[in-house]
């Protein structure tokens, strides 16, 4: 669960809430053409922008952002250090029983390979191209979400200079000037509402995300290699560990 | 055929149009000279920053968002494990009489430099250089689309600014105004129509279909050098499985 | 002659004029002062921005947007293909005699380091410095040009502020509001046009227009190397085929 | 202690204040609820953009922009001639009494493996993963001040245009529209204010900082190879110096 | 002496002086405080976003833009072919007694160590290292420069929104509004010249001046590595004219 992402909404949008509410009442900043147009137009136009699959994936990329459930890099050391010396000791084949047991896919499919006897450059090749695509995947998860954020404001532009025109129109009487642009000055802070609180942020989240994600799919790689090449367990943490910063390096007396 | 593409622009387009009707009439829209400064203009620049076999390309590049035929990476895999067990079998030159039946040009090309016992080298030069320069048009026919979606505001704005100015210099009667000003407005509004729910969409699509076209390519690449290379069929399903997302994925038993 | 840019240039900057003048006369939209600003200004920025050669230079670049002479791909093949069978029968010396009919400089000095016997990797060496200094002083080129065209609106933006200062300061007859504004927005106006149809443009066509020298160049070199490894001519032609689009290669029974 | 960043803030801020001051009271720049909308609202959309203990080590990032502690490159420059006259004289093992009082942790860690005998290729393997890892850190530290500075002003032009639409729909009384836009405005004001005078310039002293740390460890790093291969003192003084400005290397006679 | 860059400014401002003063007397567009705000703001801005060093080191910077005193490529070219057949002729030593009358630092090393014997791989590493540290002391100069330009206008568009504040405060008055308004828009007007007529193009002529002084050191260590490897000098010329445009390539006979 990213509690983050909740209260940030929370947050940004209660602030809006009551800083609308000491002013006037809500009720004025309630129109419904105007949020048809932002979103159903940035729908439109992202359709138009990608492949329908992206567009109607976008929703499973959101709730993406509200939860994440990674190894930390420390247990990922602790086992890649166990997996050193009992291959070590034992030989590499003595990890196979192990290998069922582990739930990450990819770790286990490294391992899989090592043990199968691969040499490490083919392992490298075969888990460096899935690393390349996963990022892949996942920026075009981001791209997404942060083009139809480019494209929100756009059509809050439109449906104001839409709204402009109609009231420029019919300016024959002055005292409806100010309601009508009031009006047409919604569909723009719906764009940037949606598009500043909402759709930028979740891309920003999920960029982090994917680098976290990536760090340790590379920390996994690094230490598959090593086994793979029979390095010292020490050497193995030495290298995983400088994947770290200082203060989350583990030290082993 | 991408239906995304066509139900974006009957979406976005179908909601400018009800929010302008539910205001007013649709004809306080409709500016043919406004219409004409904007396609115009926009064309006009364009022929001055591309060689303009480029721009008359660009009917054929839209075209190309609305209809689309990509073989399934899934059959991609089922088939290079098929030639690379027929080639453990029967030797590499059993493939041949299967050559003249691809249809992809570019997987019928790269297998019958391999049956003719080119050096994985040398095919592997050969195909990445199709790679880029494919990946070159592609960007380029995107780049010119994104390129008129950047010129369209800007004569957008131009239109506008020559509307104020004559609006400005025959101020005497105020009423006036509003409409002059309404009908300069008109060509900002269409310069933001055809550059955020057409052009500017359209490029990102491009984009997109060329690099699901490109991650096949690559595949295919992979696929041809690992038989030219006589690898295991089994690292060849591992290898090409880890262009995709894990679920796409095909195990064999 | 590369019509595009001339046809491009007649043809927005028509309808900008029949834009103009279906609303009122030409002449409220001349303002010699205005020309002035934004012209020199930006000429002025401009020498400040780069070597005063390079400003220069700018006219002789300009020209260029609107000639253009470059060998056809299919020639380069053909040509490539009938050096490779005659050094092919006849050792590579037979090529001697055929250097000093060439026409490009750079396929001249290639070949001409083939028949003086230079290993490939030196000859490779030599012509990559080329293409990519070549690559460097096109670059150059239209980057001068996309900086004018970034400091042309800017003159624009300032005369317009200078303009909106002074009306503002003596806003004592109202009637007088509107004309002064219209003035005022005459330097945006300019600096829009010159950006927008002329500076930014030619620097996308002197983009693309480098991009199809350097592909030949490659060609060129890709060929002069082939023929000094003493490779095959249909790998050759292979290769050479792989730069172009499918439609454009040449297929030699 | 970083002065600098104390100095630019108070004179920055100074001159806001005075130029307020000379042309009205303070008291109208001041309007709380409009900091809170701007404030929350970026630390609301700061907390969706990144994990959150992202946001929270904001504050340990910021206090970095105050203090620095590097070494000096002379420093440096002067330990490893030292190092490498040792090496050579008495063998690398008489180093180790000495890599215990190094502060540090980067060179103690690069020495204990130089002195523990692994091969420099090995070494520069695991110093190169902690460089682009701190690289890393570095960089996400001033990125997510920076997106904050992205964020603070978009926030004031959603405040501002809230303002706008309470203004426009009461516009019965005409004299109270200047204060109310006057109000609205102080959202702009506030969020240009945080952007440029606080969030931006700190990103940018944070790379900047980033860029010299880094130049440190390279130096270090290099240092460290050349006496694992056991290279020249002079070559390594070379070296080192060829890291630094002209004016700022150390010539030993 | 670089004439452009002190012509360029001359020109520029002479232009916007006497766009002023045809329009009305210079005095209205003096305003110290407006100046002080963006000047000072700018530098205040500039402390904390770069370290205090930077910004006293940019007077020099700047003073730079207006110097400049290069080796021409031809020179460069002409001394190499006499090295390279002195070194041919009479042995490498033969260099020794020329290299302490060399004038550039850069040259003067590179010949010192390639007379010292060390290998050429050992003399590239050393000579790339300089040319990209230089590299990236130029761009940290024009990156300073590039950076106050981008605060200028802010604090420009800062000062403006507090007349506006001001003025709009205060609008008892209707006649004090054009003026009060004018005052404010100074501060936007100083920020535009400023950055648009200075910093901007300034941080351009910087990096022109970095491209050309890299080109020579890169044509330097090309010679140095060449003389170093005993290449005949025909060569040697051939690969540093490949730095040059064709039309200033020496041809010697």
């Amino acid at each position: 669960m990213d509690l983050g992402t909740l209260i940030g909404i929370v947050l940004s949008f209660g602030l809006v809430l009551s800083a609308i509410m000491t002013g006037s009442s809500l009720i004025i900043f309630v129109s419904v053409p105007s949020l048809l147009i932002v979103v159903g137009g940035t729908i439109g136009a992202g359709l138009v922008n990608y492949p329908m699959n992206y567009i109607i994936g976008v929703i499973g990329v959101i709730k993406n952002t509200f939860f994440s459930s990674l190894d930390s890099p420390a247990e990922i050391i602790d086992r890649f250090k166990d997996y050193a010396n009992r291959a070590r000791r034992e030989g590499i084949l003595s990890l196979e029983p192990l290998i069922k047991e582990i739930d990450d896919d990819y770790m286990r499919k490294g391992l899989q390979l090592t043990v199968d006897g691969l040499e490490p450059q083919t392992i490298q090749e075969i888990l460096e191209t899935e690393i390349s695509y996963l990022a892949e995947r996942h920026a075009t998860g981001a791209d997404v979400v942060s083009a139809l954020g480019t494209l929100a404001p756009a059509m809050g532009m439109i449906g104001t200079v839409i709204g402009l025109v109609q009231m420029l129109q019919t300016m024959s009487d002055p005292s409806s000037i100010g309601p009508a642009m009031a009006v047409a000055l919604l569909t723009t802070l719906y764009g940037a509402l949606i598009a500043n609180l909402i759709l930028m942020p979740m891309a920003g989240k999920l960029k982090a995300r994917s680098k976290e994600e990536i760090l340790l799919r590379e920390m996994i790689m690094e230490g598959i290699l090593s086994i793979s090449k029979g390095e010292n367990p020490r050497i193995i943490e030495e290298k995983l560990n400088s994947y770290l910063p200082p203060k989350d390096r583990i030290v082993s007396e």
